[in-house]
């Protein structure tokens, strides 16, 4: 019955409501970077990209959630529309997180345990979302602030129209895997007159199995409710004002008379700290009743944002993949300073790190380029994070260090800071932290934090087979120590700086003469007697059975290889790319394996353990073949649809890589160098922080023109396949002469290594394997 | 000035307001069991008892703060009242935890930075604190319920009569421990109205150097203040309404016009969940503005926790120094069911378990006896924890597993449950916590939670000297294993209580055989491979040096043995006495060694290791000696002073071993057994919550007829030392003859040992040393 008239009444409103909207700028205009962003790209598919309203690395990312069970961003394409929650993570997988203060607009008598609405008619763009709630005739927009929400809803007229606010509503509630369920800890409603509400949802777990976080709420409406109420799980207490918190679910509705005032604004302010910090990021934030300019603003700061690269060429549909994919790269993690509720600190303060396992390949590298005190602040806030909460994260949300993936790989991203020399950062400092990942065992949840299998690796040289992930975490591992050596060696401690040079060079400890399609040698595991394992058991759900262990045995959390298989890791000595190609059996054979890779389809461009793979041709002097590489992996597994990526965002990995590759270069993660693959557009200008301009000049690029005849910096000949952030940090002109055919440039300078420099201690292993 | 001019108030007001009170009944009916009880018992002398209101295991402790910087309590008698705070621990050492949520009265301009005043004519009875604030003649009268505080302030007559409440006052602040600190995290101050405040305190570190916890308020007065303001930090903001949180402190003043009506009465709720829970408690329990009323009830529920005893004979200071201590016995842990933000259950919530270290020992199978039912909801509150939170706690406060002093001894508390076979516990579940502590070391923070040193007590039978507290360490384990082994026998999970059985006996993997004092064999350090320790590095302040390692080397955190030495560590063998006698060398060696450990001075009453030591007399035939340890103890350590206490009261540990040593038996935790000592009254009545009662009665008893003649267990003769609670669950009169020599009575059936019925596994080693 509702269903019905609520549709009639869509049909007289959606063209009272649209149509203004279109005329009133709904889209930026065509000129403007922000035109070039969906934010639908990346929704589906897996993406799990949040298309709602935020600020670059916002806390709130106000949103549209769909599905409370499974969905990471709470969105799903053609799905009813729960409500719009205020705290979402971008790109994530796994159990969801967040999805804490859901509003939603009604009409009829307020029913919270049955309001979801059927979409229609949704638009996007940075700093903005609207759609159309058919069920009800509701046109619900959105936009948002740093720390705030704001709700624009334009009902049907009726004298029922409502307004919930649910603080027992978050995402992941029934995720099949049970430790990675969230779980609500409590909530708390306080409607204080007819206009104003606030409280708090408390809830624990989620992918990074976190201990409980509260996200408190102070919500204002714009009109006067003619009546309000409140809910504790089914219970409805109309007139009702407070709910204490008893664990339960617990909501406020407001119902308004919109027979003559069609539209109610509702603003949000959130904290992690208390309802009075909430009134005060809305008052701070977003004092007025003026959707439009908050809109305007958050648009204005993401042209800001976005207005850092220019590029020219490539057609409009891998402009809008580029500046989509470069808003996905400035979504995490999360700035919330002023917004820590474990401890004080004048540090600045970034949470929603998930995972750096992920970033700390392409995305942070990038906001090195883009935006670099913004990298200055994510780096002081990781050593703040160490020294107050005892390690670097590698997965923090909800202000939980919360899980380890593989490494500890903040150390990388110290590394990198401290290798392109970002100001700021005490380093000392940063190596304490660094050097207690490597040298404490986090213990009981060796998952959770620091190092696990540590005492293995400290004793061994690597993490022997009884341990998960001893492989990946042994290659990891090693690489990290390469990075902990480089900030030792910043800061003059060159006797650490030795000891952990010689650490890096522990995935020999690890590689074992096997062939395999050709390839020869394979990091493989081994216990801790120093003999191989050949089989390990598996369980496929029909009960564990002894099954031998190959090269692409691919595994997860429980295995030997974290999300991918020894094919893939082995290539993961990207400290020292020289050492490996060695062990590989010189250039030829490396490239043969490189080329064996792709062909018989190892490499799986979804998932970051192979990021760096395709750039690896570098070092072997065949920059074409990397080229060739890039040019594949952006025409084959990006595109502009809401499917448009390839997997998960995680967090903007995804996205950071593409821009990188459209850009025609690519960071090897904790080095000050770039490796060159092969730009997309004839031109791209990045406009760094301090004012200078990295301009990439592609002369005839094409589809067909994919590959580097020659190439300068400045004018003066440049004929290796890789430059330095030294080279370009002042500013710095790079042109490109393209090509259809492979030639000769940079063959013959490969990029540096460990042991380019190193004496012996790199290219020996440790191992002291009795 | 206003000194001078308060204490002509004083003068005045003294009188009006301290006959009324004496007329009204300030103290407790001479036949009240509350008359009994002196709080200020224990308050100084560093017995750190809290002296303010509260009920049993209450939430709130409504008490006195004379010292923010270094007392554990607040309190320091003679020291002026910065103010009374709401959250306290009782009887605990090291880095004060919580004072929280600080309500102060004051005369003239409010000065949220200089208020704190003399105090005079202090009572305190159980449920009520008085005393008068002589710089401003303010009478400040303090009583409690479970979560919230009840404070009526008597002013002179005023204009400015101010009551400030500071959410950013805490205890320990200079602490001088850095680790033991508590630092502000936060603060939130939001006036209601003219009569109504709330906010909150977030405060981290204290003595278990936790993580933030959050102490929210709601607060009312009785009368409407005429004016009110805020500050922060130095900052005063009259007319204010609100501080956010901003890491700073932050509180709130309003002044009263006391001039016709010059009492003000404040009710404060706390919550750690919610201001709306904080008002909600106060609205369940403190709905009116009858102090009185309130009082009375909170004496009552005293009245009803104490009355569980009665006691006939000692003289006034003996039955003051018992009810004290009885009282002190139920202050700790506290019951936090319905307050907890870390995960929402349907189980009991108790926290402040500070630490179980000191109260697995008498203060737990005290409350066993008094009220089962609590000890159950602790059990089980025990048992959620490890499962929410991953480890049985040791001293966990401020909802977090904080730090471990010794063994596993939760798991203790666990098998002592399980011994007297109270209901309602999963023991399965228990025993699955039990074999986490005892099988996944903890880690990184190896003091937290769990086992410190795990792998080798695993792999070597012991915890070898390069961790700290290896000695004691070692011999706790074995202990808690033991108790691993009963739960798990229990359940019927055979195997697992075989291999803890054999674990059980690891404390000879450290027995040396050194000889002091003319005692053979001592647990000592020992290293990985086998070694002995016999030098260790010791820092005095002057450096490091190396020193002899001897039986009489005492320690702390950083050392081989907590808090004592070897000659106190190598009695501490509770489950197997019979075995350890056997390693000193016989029942007459043991004696000797007894002896020696009590005539040298060696015994520590005021420290948990040795509690046990009185009763090993037991174990080797000479309860004669047990009672003459015993009677010296109670009287030589114990009085009715401020000062009455021996130490730290630990929670009630201190407390509740003077209960049972006046009662005359006490337990052997984790064991369903009762030592028998000497008993201090000439009948005792315990009425336990069956309704049954346990009736001791000691014929003839007087100072010098402290020897047990003969005994009788319902009527039957009991010609030994120790009986079992499972003889006076259902009730039960024991009834000793006394005299003033020793007898043979109780000579010949010693206790029960682990090795009395265990084939040899028990009694061999499971040194697996290489």
């Amino acid at each position: 019955m509702r269903m019905g008239h609520s549709l009639s009444v869509l049909t007289v409103w959606s063209g009272l409501i649209l149509l203004p909207l279109a005329l009133g700028g709904a889209t930026p205009a065509a000129d403007d970077v922000c035109a070039h962003v969906d934010p639908f790209i990346g929704a589906d598919g897996g993406g799990n990209v949040v298309p709602g309203p935020c600020l670059p690395f916002g806390l709130v990312k106000l949103s549209p959630d769909c599905d409370l069970d499974f969905s990471n961003s709470g969105y799903v394409s053609g799905r009813p529309v729960v409500g719009f929650s205020h705290v979402h993570v971008s790109g994530t997988g796994g159990g969801p997180k967040y999805g804490n203060v859901l509003v939603m607009a009604t009409t009829g008598g307020p029913d919270p345990r049955d309001h979801a609405s059927p979409a229609a008619a949704e638009t996007a763009c940075p700093g903005y979302f609207g759609t159309t709630l058919t069920r009800y005739g509701i046109k619900a927009e959105l936009s948002a602030t740093q720390r705030t929400g704001f709700l624009r809803y334009t009902f049907p007229p009726t004298a029922a129209a409502n307004v919930l606010i649910d603080a027992g509503s978050f995402l992941g509630r029934n995720y099949d895997h049970p430790s990675e369920k969230q779980e609500l800890v409590g909530a708390e409603i306080r409607i204080i007159n007819s206009t104003t509400v606030e409280g708090y949802t408390r809830v624990r777990g989620g992918w990074n199995i976190g201990d409980a976080y509260t996200v408190f709420f102070h919500a204002v409406f714009d009109t006067p409710a003619t009546a309000f109420g409140t809910w504790k799980n089914d219970r409805m207490t109309p007139d009702g004002r407070n709910e204490f918190d008893s664990g339960e679910p617990a909501g406020a509705y407001f119902t308004f008379d919109t027979r003559s005032n069609h539209t109610v604004q509702a603003k949000v302010g959130i904290s992690f700290l208390g309802c009075e910090k909430a009134r005060h990021n809305l008052e701070q934030e977003n004092p007025g009743w003026d959707f439009e300019a908050v809109r305007r603003s958050a648009t204005a700061s993401w042209r800001q944002a976005l207005g850092t690269v220019t590029v020219e060429g490539g057609d409009a549909s891998l402009r809008r993949e580029f500046y989509t994919a470069l808003y996905h790269s400035l979504l995490m993690p999360v700035d919330k300073t002023g917004e820590n509720p474990r401890w004080h600190s004048s540090e600045p303060y970034y949470d929603d790190f998930y995972a750096i396992w992920d970033t700390f390949r392409t995305s942070l590298p990038l906001l090195t380029l883009l935006k670099e005190s913004t990298q200055v602040a994510i780096v002081r806030s990781l050593i703040d994070i160490a020294e107050n909460d005892g390690y670097l994260p590698d997965a923090r949300s909800g202000d939980c260090n919360g899980r380890t993936q593989g490494g500890s790989n903040a150390d990388v991203v110290i590394a990198d800071a401290c290798a392109k020399d970002l100001p700021g950062i005490d380093y000392a400092r940063a190596l304490r932290a660094m050097r207690r990942d490597a040298e404490v065992p986090p213990g009981g949840d060796e998952r959770k934090q620091g190092r696990g299998g540590l005492a293995d690796y400290r004793s061994l040289g690597y993490v022997s087979a009884t341990h998960e992930r001893s492989g990946s975490r042994t290659i990891e591992y090693a690489a990290d120590d390469w990075a902990t050596a480089q900030v030792a060696r910043k800061v003059g401690d060159e006797a650490t700086s030795r000891q952990y040079l010689q650490q890096a060079g522990n995935w020999r400890n690890l590689w074992r003469p096997v062939t395999d399609h050709g390839a020869t040698g394979f990091i493989m595991p081994r216990r801790a007697d120093g003999t191989w394992v050949d089989e390990v058991t598996s369980d496929d759900g029909h009960g564990a059975k002894v099954v031998p262990f190959t090269v692409l045995s691919a595994g997860s959390w429980n295995d030997v290889f974290y999300e991918s298989h020894s094919w893939e890791y082995s290539f993961y000595v990207p400290h020292d790319v020289k050492a490996l190609i060695g062990a590989c059996g010189g250039r030829d054979a490396f490239v043969a394996r490189l080329d064996t890779f792709f062909r018989e389809g190892f490499f799986h461009v979804d998932n970051e353990p192979g990021f760096l793979t395709p750039l690896l041709y570098d070092y072997a002097g065949r920059p074409d073949r990397t080229a060739e590489a890039v040019v594949r992996l952006r025409n084959t597994h990006y595109n502009d649809t809401r499917s448009g990526l390839p997997g998960n965002d995680d967090s903007g990995a995804m996205s950071s890589l593409f821009v990188f590759h459209c850009l025609g270069f690519f960071p090897n993660a904790g080095q000050d160098v770039y490796l060159i693959g092969s730009p997309a557009f004839a031109r791209s200008v990045i406009r760094m922080e301090n004012g200078r301009e990295v301009v990439i000049v592609a002369h005839g690029v094409s589809r067909e023109n994919i590959y580097i005849q020659s190439a300068t910096l400045n004018g003066q000949p440049l004929d290796r396949a890789w430059f330095r952030h030294a080279e370009i940090r002042q500013g710095a002109t790079i042109e490109f002469e393209m090509g259809p055919k492979p030639s000769a440039w940079g063959t013959s300078t490969p990029p540096p290594s460990a042991s380019d420099h190193a004496s012996a201690t790199t290219s020996e292993p440790t191992t002291r394997v009795r």
